[in-house]
């Protein structure tokens, strides 16, 4: 598909040249649309993922919405845990909770290894349908959750602030903690290279939860992992994309693990992701979620343009928030900074 | 007091050579303690804090119990606003809570000027027989909340996650927000100078939440007013230490504030936190609290070491946690780190 290929989203996650910066927005599908309201009504969410023809159509609101340059696959990271039968269910306005969280070795038996064409062939089916519809012009980013941030849903039970069982576990018995990390980037590397052979252009690896831990902590315990699953999907040639949020000390170490690309949140500038990646990764972001949702246009305004000119018209640059959309965001602001960002002259703010 | 001039802990504070590195903790007195449960018993936070004798006894049992080479005065941030009547409780398992939150220019007139001797002479008081009790051996930190951390509490009603309310002053009316943060400073400089006419050797601002907002959002709205009671409490000769949690993108601003002393927390190494200060400030912590909580002692020994290596024996290193002492951390492991510290040749880890 050399139009994909070429597409300025696809072309800016590999450093070159752009005749406008890419833009999307992480959860631009989903909470903030009216028609996602509209469309999934009371469906639960991992009920609307397994639909494929539900899943694509939501993937596909916000592109149509906005001209976005790239969808992402309206899916979760506890999808494939949850696909094996370790017992998660997704609770409204709570997040993911386990039923059984995991507690002891025995529970490595409830994480079998997991086959994406077995355990969750309505996801391939998504990407598929996806992969048609979008053909040639706006390129399907697939994704997965790194093995730290779903071993805390596992561990913890629900979602947490602190972390306090995921820490027990890899200070008191790091061997099972590395064994349940390698568990878990087996089902992160199957499940991306499913999608990409489904025809993903391009895959992100969530460690939303990464920045709770020390850097120190973070280098021992959990960039093994990471590095093993950027290594294990090498070969597909598609950009690489790390993400979390409070992650802007990992940046170096992501660009060491082998990502193409980092997310960079809004407590750095992209000039200082630049700075701790050395150069070696494209950078994505990084307009602050809180403003978009809460100030005025002239705030949004200036704070978008504050982002292109942090990044000085240097290649390899997706126009991002610094964090997932927030629900009361209005979808009007959002269209506003799409046209701003591609109205603007690459390279303009150099 | 030429004896307490010469303590460890104020001379690493101003970056002089000293024969063993100073440690203390924050939140080293309180909930962690046997003997502070004992002594409070089922007095409320703040009434204990208006009872001199209490409150210097429970500043105490950590420098008895542990040796550690400051005190602390056990106080609390919101301590000023509620002495001017503002509404404000400490509810037990929340935090502060505000009877009516501030929302309009008119709350202005609920913030009167703030008087140290007029509106909390229980606090002078206790400072007054902490520098009688203390004298020639441990110097004293007294403290205030920056006026960013003190109005969200303020703004939010209670302790918060998002700081929308907070958010949304700042962006739709700086105007307001400014005048908000100008009169909280007022109640932090005549606060901190009350306790240093009192007897306090040291000061500690702490804008705990400050991390919230983006760098840039920090410079426009909030750097003026640290700045401004930094100079104000500069002719008293004592060093001025800024603290903060999530907040290392910000030590850099600090120092230009006039921070003697930079709080890294544990997201960073403190040689990196020395490379964002410019070498300006001396730098306090930054042992992940969480490990000393939840951790067995070698690893608590190994972080404490690395903590030590990172600062390389350079002088002006104050010892300390990356954030607050956890409630379920056990006093024997503190002890230990205490000890470690004191017996590590200065300079040993250049």
């Amino acid at each position: 598909m050399p139009d994909l290929e070429n597409s300025r989203f696809l072309r800016a996650c590999r450093q070159l040249p752009v005749d406008a910066t890419p833009v999307w927005f992480m959860r631009q599908a989903g909470r903030s649309l009216p028609e996602y309201k509209a469309l999934k009504g009371t469906t639960n969410i991992l009920d609307a993922i397994a639909e494929p023809e539900l899943a694509a159509e939501i993937t596909l609101q916000p592109v149509r919405r906005y001209g976005v340059d790239a969808a992402i696959l309206y899916s979760d990271i506890v999808v494939p845990v949850q696909s094996v039968g370790f017992g998660v269910e997704i609770a409204a306005g709570v997040g993911p909770v386990i039923e059984r969280p995991f507690t002891s070795a025995d529970d490595l038996d409830r994480l079998p290894e997991f086959d994406p064409a077995e355990h969750t062939p309505y996801v391939l089916e998504t990407v598929r349908l996806l992969a048609k519809e979008l053909a040639g012009s706006t390129p399907l980013i697939g994704f997965a959750g790194a093995p730290f941030t779903v071993a805390s849903y596992l561990l913890e039970g629900r979602p947490s602030r602190d972390y306090v069982q995921t820490r027990k576990l890899l200070w008191s018995d790091p061997g099972l903690f590395h064994e349940l990390l390698d568990r878990l980037a087996q089902y992160c590397i199957a499940s991306l290279r499913g999608q990409v052979a489904a025809g993903a252009s391009a895959i992100q690896v969530f460690d939303s939860w990464a920045g709770a831990l020390t850097p120190e902590d973070y280098a021992e315990h959990v960039l093994p992992s990471t590095r093993k699953i950027f290594s294990a999907v090498a070969d597909l040639g598609v950009p690489r994309i790390a993400s979390g949020v409070g992650t802007s000390e990992l940046l170096g170490h992501w660009a060491d693990a082998g990502a193409d690309v980092v997310s960079v949140d809004s407590t750095i500038t992209l000039d200082e992701a630049r700075r701790r990646t050395g150069g070696r990764t494209a950078v994505q972001g990084n307009l602050d979620p809180w403003a978009v949702a809460l100030a005025s246009w002239p705030v949004v305004e200036a704070k978008s343009h504050a982002v292109l000119a942090s990044n000085a018209g240097r290649p390899g640059h997706i126009f991002n928030l610094g964090h997932g959309v927030r629900p009361e965001t209005a979808p009007a602001t959002l269209q506003r900074v799409v046209d701003l960002v591609h109205a603007a002259p690459v390279g303009s703010h150099a």
